[in-house]
C-alpha cells in the first residue's frame, strides 16, 4: 500500500495537533505514525506524519493529495512543510576516498533492501571502491583532484546532477566541499566523523587519541553545513578501548562505529524521520 | 502550572488523534506533549496526552476537565482511558528484603526530587534497611515472615491501604506475592530482577552465570502479575563482564545495573509514560 | 617479525610464571604479551604468551622452537599446552544457510585484513550466499539437504578435509551438527545466535521476543558442543529497542548484532586469544 | 589471608617477567593475580602482581617482603616501584561543593563495603554536603572560600594532612587548584566531569550540548594534573539522549555516568590497579 509521510515545523500554538489530524481524517487517509514534538525553548513545533492516502491515484501531486483547505491550516499555523510519496524513491550519491569501510556497508545494506532507495552513483578522487561499487552493479566515477580543485568539484555536481541525485551521501570522504555545493544540498548532504571525548583536531585523530589515553572512541553523523563537521547531528555512539588497543586497533573499532553510525543516519533520512531544528535535528525514531 | 496526562488505549480506528486533540483543542486545553501508538498486529492505538488544563478550579474531577462531549468520543472509539493530574502525588511504598541497593538508591532520588511522589512507607521482612530509611525520614516496618506466611502478607498489604498506597515498588523483595495481592495493585507493582543470557532458574543466579561463564549481565524491571517474573517488561539493561570478574563482582555489577533499571521503570510510571498493551508494555520516552 | 603464541592450561601452583617466562628468556625468545588468570575455583591456571623466537629458521618444530627443558617444565605443571606460529596462518571454511549477513561482514573484514587467515571454502545449504563468496573470489560449494542428511554432512565433511579447514565458522547455519562431525572440530566450530532475555526457543525467536515485548535483543556467540547453544560463550552483545521496533526492526538490528559478535568471536579465534576453561573461555583481550 | 600488590614500570626488556616472577617464588610468595603491559611505542613496559606474602608478620617494611635481591633486580631492569599492602587501607577524604550525587553514591559504596578504605573526612566549600556525610557518620568540614582563596585551599590541605589522607576524590568539587596543592598529591586526586561529543567549554555545559543538538553525553574520571581536565584519563563513559530529553533530563542522566564513572575510578585506585603511563593510564581490570 502507498504512503505519505508529512512533515511540519511551525511555531508552537494551540490546536495544531487536533487542525493536522483531523484534515488527514477529512480527506479519507488513516495515520499509520504520528510523531511530535513541542520545543518550549525555541517555541517550535515539529510534527511527522505517515497516512495511507485517500486515492492511489493522485500521487504525483501533493496539493491534490492533501486539498485546498491544507493551505489554508498551513498559512493559519505559518507552516513550513513537505510531503513526501513512498512512490518516489530517493536517488544516493555516495561519495568516498580511500577507506572503504562505510561504502561497502552501505551498498550490502542497499543490496539486502535496509535503505530503500536508488542508489545509481559512486564517486570518488581515488581508485580504492571501484570494484565494491561494481560488485553491486553500481556506476563508479573516478573523479581526481589533481591542479583544479574547482573543475574537480563541479565534475562531481555535474555527475550528481545528471544523476538527478536528492541525497549526498559522504562515507569518508576526505574533501571540504566549498559553500556552492554545500548550497545547493541544503539537510541533503550526510557525514560521518569519528568523535572523542575530549576532542582532536588533525589529521591523525586515533594517533592522537591514542597518545591521550581515552578509553572510549566515538563517531558522529550530521548534516554537512558551511561549518565543517559542525552541522546537526543525527547520531552518535561510542565503544569502549583500553591501554591494550594499539593505534590499528582503534581505527578497526573506529570502522565499526563509523558504518553503524552513518547507517543510522542514512537510514533514517530516507524514510523522513529526520527534522532540521536550527542548530539541531530533531530524531523521530 | 498546573498538568493533567490523558492515557487511551482502544482499537486501532481512523480518526481518533484528531477527535482527541481537537476535543482537547475544544476545551481550552493546550498539548504539551502528545504520543501515539498504532499495533497494526493487535489492531490497538495507544496514546498519551499531557496538557495544560483550562481551568486549573476544576482539577479534581477528572469528567469536568474534559467535558461531557469527552464520554462520546471515548465511547465511539471503545477507548479504555484515565486522566492523571499532576496535582495529585502518588504514593509509593518500597517493598525489601536484604539487599538494600535498590531502596537506598530509590530514596536518595527521591531525596533529590527525581521521583515525583510521596514515599511513607518502606515495609521489610528483615531489619537491613531500617536505617537506610529512617535517614531519610521514611516510617519503616519490619513485618517478618514467622510460621504463617499468608498473615505476613496481610499484615503487609494492610499496612499498603492505611497508608493509601498506589505504587508498591519490590526493591529486592525475595517473596512471592500473593494472586490476592497482585489483584489488588494491578499493573501498580514493579519488580526488578537479574537477567541473563541465557537464562538461569534457583537460588544463586550469579554463581550459575559465573560458572556457565557468560560475558553479559542484566537486569528486568517489570509489572508483577501472577506469573512470577513473567509480567510486561518495562525496561532492560546489560552490563559486559569477562572472566576477571568473580561471583562477587558480577553481584556488584548487577547492583549497579538493577539500581538503575529499577528507578527507570519508577520514573516512567510515576510520569504515567507507561501503557499497558497485553503481555507488553508501551514506553512512550 | 615472525611470532609464537604459546599456550597454558594447568592446575593452579605457585612458580608456574616465572618458570615459564623464565624458559623463554632461556631460549632467547622476547615476550611480546603475557596474559594469565588463576580460577580459585577450579584451581586452573591460564596463561598465554606471545614472543619472538630466538630462531627464525626453527619455525615448524614446536619442540625445536622451545627446547628439550620445555617438556620437563610441562610436565613438572602438569600442562596442556599448545605453540602457536603466526607462520602458518589458519584455514577457515564458512558454513551458511539462507541469511547471508555474516557472511557478507566476514568475508569483508577478511579481505581488508581485519581476519588473519585463509578463506578457501563457503558450504551452503542454500544458493543464496553464492554471489557474495565468488564476488570476493572464494570458492562456494551447493550440498543441499536432500533425503539423507547423513549424507549431506559427510559431503560437507569431505570438503573441510579436502581444504584442510583448521577452523570452521557457523555463520547462520541452520542444521544440527552430530556428535561426529562437533568431535572431529572440538573448540574449532564456532556458531552465532540471538539471545533474548528472556530466552525464547523454537522457530521464529525475533517473533517471540517481539510479542513478549523484550525492551533488549542480545546475540552470542559460542565453541559449539554436543548440547546444542550451550557451548563455551566467546561474546555477546545486546541492543535496545522499544515498542516502536517492528519484527522487521528487530531482525534488522539482530543482524547487526551477529555479525559484529561472530566477527569479535572469529578473530579473537585467530589471534588465539581464547582458552577453553571447562563449560567456560578465558578470553585475553 | 594478607595480600601484596608490586607495581613496576621501567624500560621494556627481555626477561622481566621471569625475573619478577621468578623472584616472589623465591621468597615464597604465591602469585595470585599478574598483568604485564608493554608499550612498544614508549618502550616501556608496566606491571602488577598480587601475591601472598611468604612471612605475615613481615607486613610494615616492604623491604624485608621483598629481600635485599629484589634490589639489585630493580636496579638491573631501572624499575619504578612501589609495594602496596592489603593490611593498610587508605585514607580517602571527599571534596564536593554543591552537586551532592557522587558525594552520596560514594559514602554508600562505602558503606557496603564496595570500596576497601577509610573515608575519615568531607570537606565542602558548601553546606549541602553534611546531612550526606552524617548520616554515614563521616566528619564534615565546611570551609568557606571568602575573600582569601590561598587562605581556605591552605585550610583544606592542613585538613588532609592532620588525617593523613592518602587519597582525594573531587566529588563535583567547582574550585581549581593551585599547583602546590596538586603537587601534594600526585597521582592521588582524582576528579570527574562530564564530557561531549563535540567537547564545550564555560559555565553551563549541559545547556551548550543541548542546545547543539548532541545524541550523546558523557562523562570522564582522571587523575589532576596542572592541566586542568586534561590529566590521565582513567574511566569513561557515555549515555543516549534525545531531542525529548531537556537540559534537565541531561543534568539527571549526566548524575548517572558521572556518580558510575567515579566509583570506577576510585575502586580502580584503592585496589592498585591504575599504573601512570606518562599522559597516560594503564588500568589492569
Amino acid at each position: 500500500m502507498e504512503r505519505y509521510r508529512l512533515l511540519i515545523a511551525c511555531p508552537d500554538a494551540s490546536g495544531i495537533i487536533g487542525a493536522v489530524a483531523s484534515h488527514i481524517g477529512a480527506i479519507g487517509g488513516n495515520i499509520l505514525e504520528a510523531d511530535q514534538h513541542p520545543d518550549p525553548d525555541e517555541r517550535a513545533f515539529y510534527m511527522r506524519i505517515e497516512f495511507d492516502p485517500h486515492d492511489p491515484h493522485k500521487l504525483h501531486d501533493p496539493n491534490q493529495v492533501l486539498g485546498d483547505e491544507w493551505n489554508r491550516i498551513a498559512d493559519r499555523y505559518q507552516m513550513t512543510w513537505r510531503l513526501e510519496s513512498g512512490a518516489e524513491r530517493r536517488r544516493v550519491a555516495i561519495l568516498v576516498s580511500k577507506d572503504t569501510h562505510c561504502l561497502a556497508d552501505l551498498l550490502w545494506r542497499w543490496s539486502i533492501k535496509e535503505l530503500d532507495a536508488d542508489i545509481p552513483l559512486v564517486v570518488s578522487n581515488h581508485e580504492a571502491g571501484r570494484s565494491i561499487a561494481e560488485s553491486f552493479g553500481v556506476r563508479f566515477e573516478h573523479v581526481p583532484i589533481g591542479n583544479d580543485k574547482a573543475a574537480q568539484e563541479r565534475a562531481v555536481m555535474d555527475l550528481l546532477e545528471r544523476e538527478r541525485i536528492d541525497l549526498v551521501v559522504l562515507a569518508r570522504y576526505m574533501r571540504v566541499l566549498s559553500p556552492a555545493f554545500v548550497g545547493a544540498y541544503t539537510d541533503r548532504i550526510i557525514n560521518i566523523h569519528h568523535s572523542f571525548l575530549p576532542a582532536f583536531a588533525g589529521a591523525t585523530p586515533y594517533r592522537q587519541a591514542f597518545d591521550r589515553g581515552v578509553k572510549l572512541i566515538g563517531a558522529t553523523s550530521h548534516y554537512v553545513t558551511e561549518d565543517l563537521d559542525e552541522g546537526p547531528i543525527i547520531a552518535q555512539d561510542t565503544a569502549h578501548v583500553t591501554h591494550r588497543d594499539t593505534v590499528d586497533d582503534l581505527i578497526r573499532k573506529g570502522r565499526d562505529l563509523e558504518r553503524v553510525v552513518l547507517a543510522r543516519a542514512v537510514r533514517l533520512h530516507l524514510e523522513d524521520k529526520i527534522l532540521r531544528a536550527g542548530a539541531k535535528t530533531v530524531v523521530f525514531d
